[in-house]
């Protein structure tokens, strides 16, 4: 089933645009418009340490392969062990270690990506951005192996110069408070002028189940000078590290809890169940229930500091047991749950729901939600708008059911432009390209069947490639 | 975002027909032959008193803003009060009251619409009933002001003439059984002919959760002469009500419960079930299971009067706790839940489910079922036909959906045709226009890639705008 | 709504393809590719029995009405009742004994099929196998009726001519394991080369819910020889009859539980457990979990006999009482449950999930999980793969949304093609035709989109057609 022969990689102008001339003509008129507007990266999880340290990226396999979790879940679910792609154990027991062999295997392996996204973004990459003309294939590794790594050792292609040659206005991290934003305050201080900033993720001292809790809370005690056992000093403490986040750049906080259950207790409940959870002897109600109260607090924050709110819910993590034991986190087994949002965000939203100055960007794995929850409520609540199609739904379908699903009943106005949310740098031109190209193909669609004017149709593409983040997440 | 100009207005004859030419012919042919027929409208909630006092609608604001949820919703979500579009408020407090400043706000904001079915009915409205030639913007705004309330003043644009003119067939309203049909009752009257009829609400009288249900319960008892505090009298009193309601044309009966349970409970029990509601003092099973109850009393009731059912379950009223309190019922802040129909429908379908001489219309907000469970019911269950898509999904990409996902299992004749399920009288043509433009669609692509020949789309086409109506509601 | 007049039958060899002309010509170029393919049909429900004895199929009414509940669930849906068409009772009670009489109202109601997979499927039938020119209406029933009936006393229209005629290379039957295989065995040495082969669907002995369990469990003792009111006994007495399936051609085994839950229980608890549904005093949890530890137990077993695990769950058996009653099993009243697999397979996936010598097929009748939940699960574990869009959702729309939602997270190399899944087999043909158009069509929109080349799309129309289903099913 893989492939036979070298072939031409070429990407076509037209990708992704509708077959029907009438509805490409359009679209290609959209995006033309917008396709060298600058990038706003307002989500995801590049390494601020790259373009601290402008190091070069090293070789092909540990830039493409080893921290993308799309490529190896896909190479492992056909039997190809994560040992012999060089993931790293836990334990430190040997893996693979030949990083061109590994290549190999990947590009032996290609073929299972046909009509993934994950084939789309690389194709941009090894076309785009190291001007390769071969499809990647086991007839091609090598040439793939040899011409990438050497790419990597020259100055044009260490993160700052292609942060720049990508057109990235502003790329926004994502760190735990115990950060000490050590590498966003080298990029400040540097002169680069690229526009890297924070996140703040309160995860790993707002979950009970996160790994370490009790220990992310005293660290975050020592950090702050408070005395984080008490309820009331554990939220100075969150309230001074948000500030901290916020004058090294960080316009928003982002949650990603397992459910999007939220709680408004009393103080003296709260005080309780934060007493509770840090014995470390608590339920899974309590752990649920203390995550869903910090929604509410983190929201009571966003007024005081108006710091935007994401909310990532619905991922069951870590789902394969025995992969969990020998590679640790993020290696591709995250799954999809079933998510709630009407009952579950009703808490906060009684409180906080009809506020103007509360902004809350809502996402989903769990498409269902799409037209009976999130676009109803977003059509309604003042405080709450709609993240792009998430992670698993990152993709060119994905994003036309959010557009079919949620448009009709939240327009675009409650909508907030694309997010990338990657850890994969090199594809974040591919992943913006791919999300204009299906927004300019929606809108034509729209034009073509005469539903909205071309002319509103040209201001739409404008707001989704770049207007709408920019408002959103205020940039 | 918003305009910038004066734009034409113009309804484009194709819209909403697939952009592909060979699918565009058939559609243009099939919708030639049912655009002009009759509008059955057996599901909505207009005002009779419109039809009964034919007097003047007011002015632009009244008749366009203010009762149209889809409309102040989508204001409200952009951070626009609903105090400053002049709501009225529980307690009175006023509110902005100059229509023609409250007009100006909604064009300002016209182009948060855009890609909604508000969109949509609006400009058919603004185009085909008053004859607008630009579209709405805050350029606009006051043009569309003096136009729509000059108009609004003669004679031509009274209820009764508009209705003529729309070319309705039959409008069905929808009333409590504690209603006295007055309104009606003049209609008929009145010697015009327009043929305006009820249905028949018990929501009020059933639903243990329903505000002031026991009074609702004793006026139901005054209103027949009958001791409703027993049971048998209570029934007594509905099916009294319910040949009232007969008697003024109601052809079927409309059921609001929050979910799709049904009970089916022993005498004795359903006795007892129904005392204990009655005193006030009752757990949310209990009403859940009486509300459940009272449609499997209502299907047995339907056996004995031939008025077809309608269950429109599944909607989460008055989520934001702060509307509510201030503004009410009805206000745009209803949000669908997930709704569940085969478990729920067990009980009332082990009874009589079997019946032939039974029909039973379920809608619901949860597009996950249509495929999983609604088509599956009403293509095997005699007395289960399936409503059109509903309220958030009544629009053209919901009733894609729903063609999309209901037709191969349930065929086209377990379906009944459009309703609006509208309060705003206007739109009624618009509604109509969208849905049959979307059957046509539809129609033309199973025929354009030979799965149905255009001879049975010709059929099919006039059966989806029209005898699929007439016979479910049996008009 | 019925037809009027005598019209033509005709299958347009474009059936299916994209009305657009660029999407048109690609399929066909593609579909040119596999059309003639060999048929491997590695899962259905045929009757061994017809290939054993090789005699003539009855009449039309034997062969195309009684045995399809596709068929008898849409009269029955539209108030034709069961007796009328002959439908056998339960009790023996008579039906409607006339079969040319049937073949007359099914004729006169064929217009209920617009637009429906069974239309599609007939119609191929009555154009490909009968050779008829004419539509099927109440005008043509009694022309219909000679002509196939006249076909089927022919020797053409035996079972083993037509098994060559359709050109199957393949074709798997569905039993119990109390079944005695005489049919398989006496295919096997009666030197007819059409493979035919036995699937082990164990849930008579496995499901303590499954009529008569307590008895086919002593049967099973019987059978084999071995006192399977000891569980370890019970486990040997499957794996012989695994063993015995597999010498007369299984490759697989087929789980039909009601959801995908399944269990890992200690030795003893599982011992316990089997103990106690054996004395028919159980509940439900028990007899669920008893369920779920059999899947676990039948991937063990799996992996040391190699057999493949299809599990199809989700469905609600016998849902119309009245009709269960009177009539019994597979009288087309079963309906999709909602399914969950997160959590339900993780007690398996837990043990066995990281093994790449199991292969679980997963199959779903709730397309809410295909994006969610199946393709996450099949993108990440070796051990598990996606069969096809299934029993309702085996129609066009049906496998549209299968590819749209499963192809980007699962791609293509976690599926395993197509399988039929019938007991009418004279339709196989057509259902394959319509699936290798339907994947064509597919691809072809991919390719015209510039998503995937043309020359891969070549590789994935065959691999899709026949190579995934030969490798899956280790044909």
């Amino acid at each position: 089933m893989n492939s036979r022969k070298k072939e031409l990689l070429s990407l076509n102008p037209n990708r992704l645009f509708s077959a029907d001339p009438t509805q490409r003509a359009i679209a290609q008129r959209l995006y033309a418009d917008v396709k060298n507007l600058p990038i706003l990266s307002p989500h995801g999880h590049t390494d601020p340490r790259w373009f601290a340290e402008d190091a070069s990226f090293g070789n092909p396999t540990e830039l493409l392969i080893k921290p993308d979790h799309y490529v190896f879940r896909m190479l492992y679910s056909q039997g190809i062990s994560m040992e012999s792609l060089g993931i790293r154990t836990h334990d430190g027991t040997a893996t693979a270690s030949d990083p061109r062999e590994i290549w190999r295997i990947f590009a032996q392996h290609f073929y299972l990506f046909r009509g993934t996204p994950s084939q789309l973004w690389l194709e941009h990459v090894f076309s785009e951005v190291f001007g390769l003309e071969h499809r990647l294939n086991e007839h091609t590794a090598d040439e793939y192996y040899d011409r990438i790594n050497a790419a990597l050792q020259s100055d044009a292609y260490r993160p700052r110069a292609l942060f720049d040659r990508f057109n990235i206005e502003c790329l926004a991290t994502t760190e735990s408070p115990l950060d000490t934003l050590e590498h966003h305050i080298k990029i400040r201080d540097s002169g680069w002028q690229g526009n890297v900033i924070t996140a703040f993720r309160p995860d790993p001292v707002t979950d009970p189940d996160f790994e370490g809790f009790r220990e992310n809370v005293s660290a975050l005690g020592e950090l702050t000078q408070l005395d984080t056992s008490s309820y009331t000093q554990y939220l100075q403490a969150l309230m001074q590290r948000r500030a901290f986040f916020k004058s090294l750049g960080a316009t928003s906080t982002d949650h990603g809890n397992p459910t999007a259950i939220t709680a408004d207790l009393t103080r003296e409940q709260a005080q309780s169940l934060f007493e509770k959870v840090l014995t470390g002897d608590f339920s899974a109600q309590d752990a649920e229930t203390f995550r869903g109260q910090m929604l509410t607090e983190m929201a009571a924050m966003s007024l005081e500091d108006g710091l935007v709110m994401q909310i990532h819910p619905g991922s069951h993590r870590n789902h394969n047991q025995t992969v969990f034991k020998r590679f640790g986190r993020d290696k591709g087994a995250d799954i999809p749950s079933q998510t709630n949002y009407v009952d579950a965000l009703k808490p906060l939203l009684n409180k906080f729901g009809h506020r103007t100055d509360l902004s809350i960007i809502l996402f989903t794995l769990d498409e269902t939600t799409y037209s009976r929850e999130l676009a109803p409520l977003a059509g309604h609540y003042p405080c709450l708008k709609l993240g792009p199609s998430w992670w698993f739904h990152d993709s060119p379908e994905g994003m036309r059911r959010f557009r079919e699903q949620v448009t009709e009943t939240a327009g675009f106005y409650n909508t907030v432009g694309f997010n990338d949310d990657t850890r994969a740098f090199l594809s974040i031109p591919a992943r913006h390209d791919v999300a204009r190209r299906m927004d300019c193909t929606w809108l034509a669609q729209l034009v073509a069947e005469h539903r909205i004017t071309e002319d509103d149709a040209q201001a739409l593409a404008q707001d989704l490639s770049y207007n709408l983040a920019k408002r959103a997440y205020k940039l």
